[in-house]
């Protein structure tokens, strides 16, 4: 994407952090409280309740909405057909986060079902986005790319796929970002709580496209400061959420790698 | 509540040390690990179990029950009304924390209800104070506070009202706090895992407004020192539980701050 | 146990770090994250669903089953009986943790059930592996040592119980480990935590002695060197999960306690 201005990123989370969006997350048992965190350290208000008698009313007080498929029980599953008709009738964005669907072929058919209910854009992995698409798994970035430029032109989606180069793309638009440290795939949930922040910054953002690549430039440039400091991955979620919190935009237009 | 003396606040924590009190906590799932970690810190003993098989015989050699709003699902709400008739058993007291009750009027009704089932205290932050008992949300400290205390007097109600100057009532006695950190609202649970320490302070000190004034001074005073340390809301939780873990009567004497 | 090999040790958490098992965790939601951080600390690879549909799908693919019954709820039960039929058929080794089953009957009665189904190993601390043999919780550590020895002999399991001293046995061999720090017991889900990581040294050591002593050996040193640094019990964690994923082999070598 030609044009991808990187000083939007920055004035997408200065709004984030002067509106302090209310992002309801029905989101996996593991994930939660390094989400919450994660949401609150780029100034965003996350909720969490999954019971039928409550989802209503908290997606219609909230800015977005966040569906993560990290492990799942019976009142999570069915807390997501309850939220999504509020979604609609409130026209807030939602963004999906396809977790581990190339493990169960149940989950995977499940993730075929969202992406069809029109979320803002999907968030996914390589085996994820192999899964999604019937794609091989070990197809280079290029093919995988190209694969996923394809699939949002004709289907009209917007896809954030991560990895050591992140690629988001509404098929039309494209941006590849090489921020991010490899330590950070050895703390459960970056991925998850990542997904949420850009939850956040699509609830301040109209256009998709900038606000899932300002999100995953700013924890990715969040991500490769606080590895410098942090002793290993133990010390690395909390370093994160430090620099999140005040992250200011000459950092960011200095350490953001956007690849042609 | 002139004679609030400030000498019980180390008094109660040197209790829960030594006599090492068990809280069973019904609460949210994000909140969960943090809440143990609190307890853990201070001396107190968690368990967390909802299954209704297992309800009876945890809170039956439980200390103290907390109850906390904050996500629900159809087991964890079935908990509480299985807990309740033990702790009218054993005569345990047992603490309600009701979480955002003003953003569902399900659970603010729940919350109605189990306040009339005599908690030793209610922990409430502002906009759910204000949604229990229908008044304004932009009220003055001053006015709330008079509204809790006439709440208190005429329910025979214990109240701890949690802000940026928190207000513990039983109508005739008030003791207003002005400790705690900014930051410390920037982490997740923070509030739901001081309700615990506050259920662990009533375990061993029978006085509901000296056991919920004590433990907001101790953690209030924790997160200050806490907070001259930690580099962000990311590093506080870890550094609040350290300072807990040895705050020591000197240090409660000096750094509490109770307002006429 | 004469000739156990202490340079095993480091060999095994070598595999670790070089196949990645993956470990299905079933277990509690207060120490799910941790959990599935030290797993990735040492190199393993988690997942935690309960979900029916998707449990099958989750454990044919997992190199290890961890069952732990810290808290409970129909579904994640019911998760445990899907999962061990999988077990059975695929080969894989489970590990059983039996948190807190000395708190209650129905949790003891489950526990019973499930050490019947032939876990590679159980891992219990004192109060819970009493529960389980009706011993008195008082015993000497001789009596306890010589109860699980007698057991493990008669009823052909391997145990291990944790506590200031571990002791691993299969009834014929056993070993005696003196490593881990008291601060270990103020966080909240080590245990729980370390028994996931036996469950993945499981993976890559046949011998169930073998790999739940060198699991103990890991995390006890690990938990030594972290307390060191650590400025109380809210650092700790964050500093084992350091230590493990950088813990080289003389380290081991000169900091593991095996008693005679």
């Amino acid at each position: 994407m030609s044009g991808f201005d990187l000083t939007e990123v920055a004035d997408v989370l200065a709004r984030v952090r002067g509106r302090r969006p209310r992002v309801h997350c029905i989101t996996n048992t593991v994930a939660q409280t390094f989400t919450a965190n994660m949401l609150l350290a780029v100034g965003g208000v996350p909720s969490m309740t999954i019971a039928a008698e409550e989802i209503p009313a908290f997606v219609e007080r909230a800015d977005a909405l966040l569906v993560n498929l990290g492990t799942f029980d019976a009142e999570r599953r069915a807390a997501i057909d309850l939220a999504l008709p509020v979604v609609r009738e409130t026209g807030i964005p939602w963004v999906l986060d396809p977790v581990l669907i190339d493990a169960s072929p149940h989950r995977l058919a499940l993730a075929r079902r969202l992406v069809a209910e029109d979320p803002a854009f999907t968030r996914a992995n390589a085996a994820e986005f192999a899964a999604l698409l019937d794609m091989a798994i070990d197809d280079t970035d290029e093919i995988r790319f190209a694969g996923a430029e394809r699939f949002a032109l004709d289907e009209l989606k917007v896809l954030a796929l991560t990895g050591k180069v992140d690629f988001v793309t509404d098929g039309a638009r494209s941006v590849k970002i090489a921020n991010g440290h490899p330590l950070m795939a050895r703390v459960t949930a970056m991925g998850c709580a990542m997904t949420a922040v850009a939850a956040a910054f699509r609830a301040v953002e109209a256009d998709a496209v900038v606000a899932a690549a300002s999100a995953l430039v700013v924890v990715g440039v969040a991500g490769e400061i606080a590895a410098q400091g942090a002793r290993g991955p133990g010390s690395l979620p909390a370093a994160i959420l430090d620099v999140l919190y005040t992250l200011d935009p000459g950092t960011i237009l200095q350490e953001a790698r956007i690849l042609p």
